[in-house]
């Protein structure tokens, strides 16, 4: 049925997926399995999380029958710079204008390169990440250009580069406005209930409702007239 | 005296110094603060270090008169895929052919990551890695095209990029030599007794002396007709 592995026999092919525990990230990996990937989760803990996105991406990464889950943990509390990751707070009036405060400097080349030597070390073909240019527009790490570049990284800087079979960058979402992933996560039966996407979660767990992330996606299950699972867990 | 400071009696730019405890990057930190950057040092642990390279990684951020030393612990050996992260021993019989196991998959992507993500949080001018391309010809990710990827990848995907004044990524040592590096340390005074460039130290951080990184300082200070002033901790 999919498209790289399982009929022909021969094993399928290895992704290291980029799991953070929210919405686009699960249905990334949903995405990936559907592609016929075994997947190799990877969760990064920058120092901005609360133990419920830990566990969001655990139940995630159990669904997606990946092969391994590897938890890395780096404290940028240390870099700062964020409202996730230092005492700046995290806005709740709504989208502004520019780069905002949540942007976590570099973080997605962080991300990425934690994702490349991971998949260097598993000898996998394809990393996949589930960036979207459309509505984290503010970020400059969500950005085509910047996946390209990065992928260029892989290919001058790996010896999987060097022996010309370097990891393919993949971002399946990047095109896709919240509402057309929480379209193709239901089409792909994604648990929505198990995935948490605030910047700001209560110590429960239950997320606030009103910051960016929050809004993001009430407004992206509302377009595409589904329910979220996860939204009657809002305070 | 310096080119970029001082002087004018504006204040000195900010460099990100990736600073290992090895030779080169204290080399690469001294030319860093003799152009004139006041230096933010970043050491990162990655589940190869014996306390011994962090101690001397401080010792060197002291004497370059480091405005800050960010250490930053992220444990690869979850990771895997070398020797300096996992169970596979490190080679003492001289240096061999191709990719060698000392490789740390994509590591220098990681540790120009976590600078980039530093240098946008302290607004710093320029990254600065002790790289070289010479007796380290073996890592893909010590060659130049690999710098220019990297480069690219601050520019399109940093908030600093987006503005126009993305970090830039200087490697002082690129076309160098060991003996040329040594040099280079000598007219700048480097501390060479307080750099450990050992793959194995024992437990007391003494450099084991038969690894590649002991054959490759043995032989760049002999070729410069220096003392090496660690050479007596060897076992």
């Amino acid at each position: 049925m999919s498209r790289k592995g399982g009929s022909g026999g021969r094993p399928a092919p290895t992704a290291v997926v980029l799991l953070s525990g929210g919405l686009d990230s699960a249905v990334a990996g949903a995405w990936a399995r559907a592609e016929g990937y075994a997947v190799v989760a990877l969760t990064v803990d920058y120092g901005q999380r609360h133990r419920a996105e830990i566990e969001a991406a655990r139940k995630v990464a159990r669904w997606l029958g990946a092969k391994e889950h590897v938890e890395l943990r780096v404290d940028l509390r240390a870099v700062g710079g964020s409202a996730l990751t230092s005492g700046i707070p995290v806005p709740r009036g709504g989208p502004g204008e520019g780069i905002p405060v949540t942007y976590v400097p570099a973080r997605n080349t962080l991300l990425l390169a934690l994702a490349l030597g991971l998949a260097e070390a598993r000898e996998a073909g394809a990393i996949v990440i589930g960036a979207n240019r459309i509505d984290f527009s503010g970020y400059p790490d969500c950005r085509p250009e910047f996946l390209e570049a990065f992928a260029r990284v892989a290919e001058t800087g790996t010896k999987a580069g060097a022996e010309g079979h370097a990891p393919r960058i993949l971002a399946p979402l990047i095109d896709l406005p919240k509402e057309g992933i929480v379209r193709l996560g239901a089409s792909l039966e994604v648990p929505f209930g198990d995935t948490l996407s605030c910047y700001d979660p209560d110590p429960r767990g239950r997320p606030c409702g009103a910051c960016d992330a929050c809004r993001l996606r009430r407004k992206g299950f509302a377009a595409a007239g589904i329910a979220d699972p996860a939204a009657d867990r809002a305070g």
